[in-house]
């Protein structure tokens, strides 16, 4: 093998790689990166046995193969060179070292044999369709923070994506809940994915699928089965293991009943809840809400530090309610909340409370409530 | 205590005071700062029982009165507050906590007896003199990355601060060492410093010292004893003890006939060692330099994961030279040249090397080569 590639996108396709690889794994081969180098482009392929993810890059290519070595270790040496520098990668069949040269710098880095390498197999995927970044984007980042990390309740640890019946028709749909909190959040449903199976996407393969939803004018080509899923731009396929599990019915744990109706200017709310929550424990983050004529007082009693309260003007006009959240939830729905002011919809203090932008029903928000 | 302060003054003050106390301690009153409020300011004091910070900020002040509250629960309290606020401090003789007013926030917060502070004891100094703190600044910031960090060479834990006889006549020097490479910077000497002792300035008070040295305009008034010192700037006193023990005789351990004198870009010569360093391992950093006929070559071996070498057009025309040393400490005094070139001055590949910013005598450094 023998390539020339300009800095710039070898970089970028070594960055994504070498997060995918897992820093601490017993199997040498993770590590690497498989180089293959054919026509007019190289590309760069790497795994953790359950997400890989292969990147195109165009190149000058003068002597075809490939190569695998550490990911990490070229994607450091790659960032150090000069912006605009032209990178050399030959392989040595001597010494079996991958040469990296750019201007006065050389390297000779060790390998692994790239029949070592293991390529995910190909699944046959039922469904396929195109989908615009930008949705998919929306869809993941507002549910993500909802993800369990306990690691016993396997199948709460991802993101549903399925086809749902949304309160404006059809919709692809993501819910995440830890158990505390849950985001259901909708988009149309794009031509062709009516039929697509219900998935549970990892909360690694989320993280690593918002690299490739930059581009607000991307469409994303999406193929699903029962166990894997694919999403894939003009250079980079992202092909991942799915959840193997069931995700359980969040249908019956959002409210529909609830009535009382607080509306109030979410980044107002967010600072005072931060600033009243400073006194808490770390161990109990309860935040009290008093709701009374268009007045919302948010208090916070902590034994050893002391208290905290604090006053916003809401509009609310139902009966006086009394209700107690932790602190780190009421901030991170209040997040995801970016033009219109923030609904909740509350029953008793003991019931689930709702949350949506504005209007908005196409993400909705519950969170349990705890004791004060 | 009844007194209202803008948040600004007051989110610095308590800022440095909740740099000071030490997050895990086991005496509690060690976390509280001392606000003392009298006339037309108020006194922000808190200690380490070896570091004393008293930082005076003018305030609006009701009722003169002393109260001791948590410096880090305050310090979060007032950062979340928003910016120009108007804050309001006042004490509950009944409850025994400090109330904390802001627009509609308003906390409570847990005291202890003011009684309890340790106050820092007021010291005799023989030497009292003022330095521009643009001096101070360099002195401190030149030395401290060759501190040791090794406890049970405590007395090497410090910069050693004294008067010595510099190149350009008398002045005020700072020395670090660690064994590995050592720093020393001069400053001239101010009027009435010749007689001040020699004391070694902690490391925490060196980073405590720097927020008090932004100002390039500030004159700094220094006392020291044998025992302890003091910087003060019109609203900051930093008063510290010093390192009991004695700083090693430095001056034998700087060559005197290095002859071999390689001048080299900084910047560029730190990014190439920074690029051939990517392959070494973690544990050994070793670099080695060949120097020949103007041309530096930088290389690396690793076993595990491969050889890296870089060239670099130098100026050279000394006698061959290979040499190899800890590419962090290569990269640590590189990163201290900051107007001209690098001047190393070499002699055996086993004896200590010079380095110094291109004829600038007043900042040296001497590092220890290793086997490569």
């Amino acid at each position: 093998m023998k390539i020339s590639i300009e800095r710039g996108p070898l970089s970028r396709a070594i960055g994504q790689a070498q997060s995918v690889v897992e820093r601490r794994n017993t199997i040498p081969i993770l590590a690497n990166v498989l180089i293959e180098a054919e026509g007019d482009a190289v590309s760069f392929r790497a795994t953790d046995l359950d997400i890989e993810v292969v990147d195109r890059v165009p190149a000058q290519v003068d002597q075809p193969g490939a190569v695998t070595v550490s990911a990490v270790l070229l994607h450091e040496i790659v960032r150090k060179l000069p912006e605009g520098a032209l990178v050399q990668l030959s392989d040595d069949p001597t010494s079996g070292r991958l040469n990296v040269r750019a201007g006065r710098s050389s390297f000779q880095l060790a390998t692994l044999p790239k029949e070592d390498f293991p390529v995910m197999a190909s699944a046959e995927y039922g469904s396929n369709f195109t989908a615009p970044a930008r949705d998919l984007r929306r869809l993941f980042d507002k549910s993500k923070f909802a993800i369990s990390t306990e690691e016993t309740r396997y199948y709460l640890n991802g993101v549903y994506l399925h086809v749902a019946t949304g309160e404006d028709g059809p919709a692809l749909r993501c819910v995440a809940t830890d158990g505390h909190r849950l985001a259901r959040v909708d988009a149309p449903l794009p031509e062709g994915a009516a039929d697509m199976p219900g998935v549970i996407v990892p909360r690694k393969t989320v993280g690593e699928l918002r690299k490739l939803l930059e581009d607000d004018e991307a469409e994303i080509a999406v193929s699903v089965s029962e166990t894997k899923l694919r999403f894939a731009t003009a250079e980079i396929t992202l092909t991942s293991k799915v959840i193997d599990g069931t995700f359980p019915d969040y249908s019956r744990v959002i409210p529909t009943a609830n009535t009382r109706r607080l509306e109030v200017d979410a980044a107002e709310f967010a600072r005072a809840v931060d600033r009243v929550a400073t006194v808490s424990s770390e161990r109990s983050r309860a935040v009290k809400l008093v709701l009374e004529d268009d007045r919302l007082v948010l208090s916070v009693t902590a034994p050893d530090s002391g208290t905290a309260e604090e006053e916003l003007a809401v509009a609310y006009a139902d009966e006086r309610l009394e209700i107690g959240f932790n602190a780190k939830y009421l901030l991170e729905i209040a997040g995801q909340v970016d033009r219109e002011n923030a609904v909740f919809l509350f029953n008793a203090p003991g019931d689930p409370t709702l949350m949506r932008e504005g209007g908005d029903p196409s993400a909705i928000y519950v969170v349990m409530p705890m004791r004060v």
